[in-house]
């Protein structure tokens, strides 16, 4: 997801020790986090990231991925997508530590075919990301789509529960991962995206998905950027 | 340069053909064209792609790897910069045939030290860059610092014009370069930064230039991308 809430229609978080990787270096966290289109806005990690950063009292950096629009066939190992996420994680590595991996997405996958075959391509996508990071368990967190897909066109109200159980099932077959559920979250006027207070509030349940899936802290793992302060950070897809 | 004009102070480019990268893939241009900062602005390559695409009738793909602010030392082979960039080149290599580099850096280096070592270090990066391309004749062009410099700093003002020396001694002396001169180019109130319709000139003039190093049409180096389009493209640092 690459998140399209409005903004200035939340409060911008305000957080000294959020970062976002531009060019492959940390800057200090602004919006559009993941600009992808001309009309990107608020996105989960917003929230995500400043709940980690309170509790764990450490910088984080996300690591912007997400395209929207884009299928579950688009992020194939290999692809575009794939290997773009792949590189920005690798140089973000040499600075940081990749502590997490968001994925949200499946909304172009509601159809009859793409949904039967969701659970399985997502698994051997995931799995392949994390032998190519060299990270075979760093915690991986899906978020369920929204149920206001109930009053989207017939393929997507028809298959998006189809997606939300695959992905409620990879979340409890893929050791390290863990399910953000979606129940109540609000939509954009355009019944498709979640808007800005449902980001929020999503940033808030991964978080609470990912604690159930973090690793002990390991102070081994830890490594300085050039600035001196330790960085954690989190992938987005 | 990552661009730094005010959007809006210039009409907006209206040319469908041209596109922009966005996680390795190509968008309908917008702006920012490259947003490595919550300030970024009009970019000269706008302009730039404009007049490319009206001249060859044909797509135009923008790369943007700029980062504001940058030293030349930052942007050495196997740095995060570099690296950044050749892979952003590369995965669009994928689906797009690359045409040209434009570069415009060089007011963090404007002191004596820097200044001394400018024209030996771009000349070594720009050939490691070409060579890890596998394009070693490349269209490269670079840009002059704006005069309005005399009127920013001590360091800035006395060495801007050893850059700017260098940058026409690196154009000279590695095969298929071409400069692009800055004289009369206006500034933003900070001295610091080209104005928005200095923008739009500074990439006629880069397009300028690159006419006089662009290798003769050769429909064998043409790919076709998903879409069907052909592509071309410039890598923008």
């Amino acid at each position: 997801m690459a998140g399209r809430g409005v903004i200035g229609s939340v409060p911008a978080i305000e957080n000294p020790y959020l970062f976002v990787s531009r060019n492959a270096r940390w800057q200090p966290m602004f919006v559009p986090v993941n600009p992808d289109r001309p009309f990107s806005g608020v996105n989960l990690a917003e929230s995500f990231a400043d709940a980690y950063s309170r509790d764990h009292d450490a910088d984080v950096g996300l690591i912007p991925c997400a395209d929207g629009g884009t299928s579950l066939a688009q992020w194939a190992p290999g692809g575009l997508l794939y290997d773009h996420a792949l590189m920005q994680a690798r140089l973000a590595m040499r600075t940081s530590v990749l502590r997490g991996i968001l994925w949200h997405q499946g909304e172009s996958d509601c159809s009859r075919e793409a949904s039967a075959v969701y659970a399985e391509k997502l698994t051997e996508m995931l799995t392949a990301l994390r032998h190519d990071l060299g990270l075979p368990e760093i915690p991986i967190i899906l978020g369920a789509l929204g149920d206001y897909l109930a009053d989207y066109d017939e393929g997507t109200r028809t298959y998006y529960p189809v997606i939300n159980a695959a992905l409620r099932h990879v979340a409890e077959t893929v050791p390290f991962a863990a399910f953000a559920p979606a129940d109540g979250l609000g939509a954009k006027p355009d019944h498709l995206h979640f808007d800005a207070p449902a980001l929020r509030e999503f940033g808030l349940r991964y978080y609470a998905a990912y604690r159930t899936v973090e690793p002990p802290a390991d102070e081994s793992t830890l490594r300085f950027a050039e600035d001196g302060r330790t960085h954690t950070q989190m992938e987005q897809l």
